[in-house]
């Protein structure tokens, strides 16, 4: 076996920004970690210890482990395979009730763990996902952010053609540009970022589009807009007014689109991993009166058919994300297989929850509601993404990967 | 590295004793694991797998980490490093709740990892002790077993001098011959070993002495009982009748004695690990009116007496136990470091919390309260026990570690 380490003083200056960046951790706040074994533990720690120098309360780290998840699919009844103890969605509105951090570590552990299992019952099972997550960033009592870590499975998954040493070595490369570590001051290169992503945002809402046409070799799609929608960047603060950002790295500017409204098709710019760790690739989707009507891909669109139709609003669409060419991750041209790296390369639709605090009150009963949230990528240099306004106008808005606004 | 891996077959065998004989997990249970990183992984996923194919409802495992407990140590506020989340203690309630299996593994990870740490702080901190683990096991209302897994460090603890390789060869045969896994039908071998155990306790309880007495050459002791002290051996049932082994391996009848009365002295027999991995050697305890009057040790004696004085009832005795020289532990002569293997080789007592179901009704507002229970052993072959009736006949209980009742 490669003894594979990652570079000098990485594991503590990624912890750093995700504890002092990313979740800004206060004094006194209990910090929830979530991380998974096989691959995350040494970040896991690293994010204790800086979280504990910082001042937190108390760490509690929610380890996920996918072999545990696997001999539940594999070996248990049926009509038990989507129970979860009440004590799990307890916990998350308790770190709600106690305004606590939340740290969540992404980055494949063991790829395909459950790819010879029935996908029937493994969609069954959503954990480590609960519920009451989407209540807690909802009510924005949490101060949270989602960091990438690298390991063996994943570092083989992206490059499974070449010798792991270097697909390791190369895949640390990769996270440590892309999270702008590899600058003096990473926290200020992103606070620069995000000022610009700010304006973008700022900007987009300032036009208030009724509508966003996508137009280009895999796209014909118009999206319909809510009257209140409004631009937002990874720049979040909790109702207490609390900065932090959710996505360490982040280059997207989103809102909720109006569920009712969305015509034409689409076929994915990238392909997407699902929380279960399968694959959907060459994903084309059909949309008629805001709905998904038709959801086909070369591999795995029964398994994504079958998560979006958990409920209603699953097949209707929460989120619509634009990510220029400025970004660090679109240019590198790897595929991740891995939503935070691989949404933030590209624009891209979310099927099921919106996010009521994206738009005013009177739109709220109109935000997407659905127990899913599945991103995938639409964008690509040759899509060009143009507005139009309340008075019919059409305003260029993306060309050539670049904003227009 | 070593590459240490334990006899084929071996984990697959513990699980199913820990799951079928041990806890005795029935279909539609949740079944709650805890176990520790860094070297329980192999044995929580062996009892998961073991569990769900028989019949689990749900496998919840409580990982703990030793590594982000020393970062807390190092580095949280003093005030709160006794702080416990509120899920914590529910979760444990929640699984009372619902009747649950609980497994617990044993065996060091990572032993000295607080050792250069300041014992006033590292004793705040308990966990993965949490108090309301006391709850349910005094309601019965879980059916719940602790079974070792042997870790290379654990092994190199065992035997420092030898060669790793050697030391984990070892501690696997002995950790295979403790637990019966050496025979055919290990379930059915530990089955004749408590009716064994089970006509010594029920012996004890007929002679229903007022009180015992320890003599040898590290022992002067003379303990109360209580009136309807009844011995218990470790065949217990839930109060809803349900049978389940709570130690794996065992070999002890044990009672609760009555905290007013105890005089005396005594010196250890054995080392004695306490919960967070710190070492307790040449341990000397004097008592006088049932109170722990003295504590002195060659190394760990403050660090156990800060443990027993968090409240008034850590300084008296909650439970007394026998063990014969019929064990398989005892024979060995080996110290293992930890409790489990350890205080089934020779009697012991422990200081702090009694066990309320093991008098009747009447006496159970006398049986010892505390949040505290530490176990030390007391017995050797040369140790004799005396028991004395209400009518002050003397009788003898065991002589060179064979009963005589």
């Amino acid at each position: 076996m490669a003894d594979l380490t990652p570079p000098d003083g990485i594991v503590e200056r990624l912890a750093e920004l995700a504890v002092v960046f990313g979740a800004n951790v206060q004094r006194g706040q209990i910090v929830g970690i979530t991380g998974e074994l096989g691959g995350h533990e040494p970040l896991v720690r690293a994010i204790a210890e800086a979280a504990y120098r910082r001042g937190a309360r108390f760490v509690d780290v929610n380890w996920f482990d996918p072999r545990v998840k696997r001999a539940r699919i594999q070996h248990a009844a049926e009509d038990t395979l989507d129970f979860v103890p009440p004590w799990y969605g307890n916990r998350v509105l308790g770190l709600g009730r106690e305004k606590s951090a939340l740290v969540a570590i992404t980055g494949p552990t063991e790829p395909g763990l459950y790819d010879d299992l029935d996908p029937a019952r493994a969609g069954k099972d959503r954990l480590p996902a609960v519920k009451e997550s989407l209540t807690v960033v909802n009510e924005r009592t949490v101060n949270w952010t989602i960091v990438p870590f690298v390991t063996e499975a994943w570092a083989r998954l992206v490059r499974p053609d070449v010798p792991i040493e270097e697909a390791y070595a190369t895949l640390w490369d990769e996270i440590i540009h892309v999270c702008r570590l590899d600058e003096d001051d990473p926290a200020a290169v992103w606070s620069k970022r995000m000022d610009a992503n700010e304006r973008a945002a700022t900007r987009l809402t300032e036009l208030a589009f009724d509508s966003l046409r996508f137009h280009g070799p895999t796209i014909e799609l118009e999206l319909g807009l809510l009257p209140t929608s409004r631009w937002h960047h990874t720049r979040f603060s909790t109702a207490d007014g609390l900065v932090h950002h959710p996505n360490v790295p982040s280059e997207e500017v989103f809102t909720s689109p109006d569920p009712q409204r969305a015509e034409g098709w689409v076929q994915s710019t990238k392909p997407l991993v699902l929380i279960d760790g399968s694959v959907v690739r060459g994903l084309r989707v059909r949309f008629e009166g805001g709905r998904a009507v038709e959801i086909e891909a070369d591999e795995g669109g029964e398994t994504l058919a079958g998560r979006v139709d958990a409920d209603e609003g699953g097949r209707r669409l929460g989120e619509v994300a634009l990510v220029d060419r400025e970004g660090r991750i679109g240019p590198l041209g790897t595929i991740f297989w891995d939503t935070l790296l691989d949404e933030n390369a590209a624009s891209h639709i979310a099927l099921g929850a919106g996010f009521p605090w994206a738009v005013s009150e009177e739109d709220v009963p109109r935000v997407n509601e659905s127990q899913v949230h599945v991103d995938f990528m639409i964008g690509s240099d040759e899509v060009d993404v143009t507005g139009r306004t309340k008075d019919g106008a059409d305003v260029p808005v993306l060309r050539g990967g670049a904003w227009q606004i």
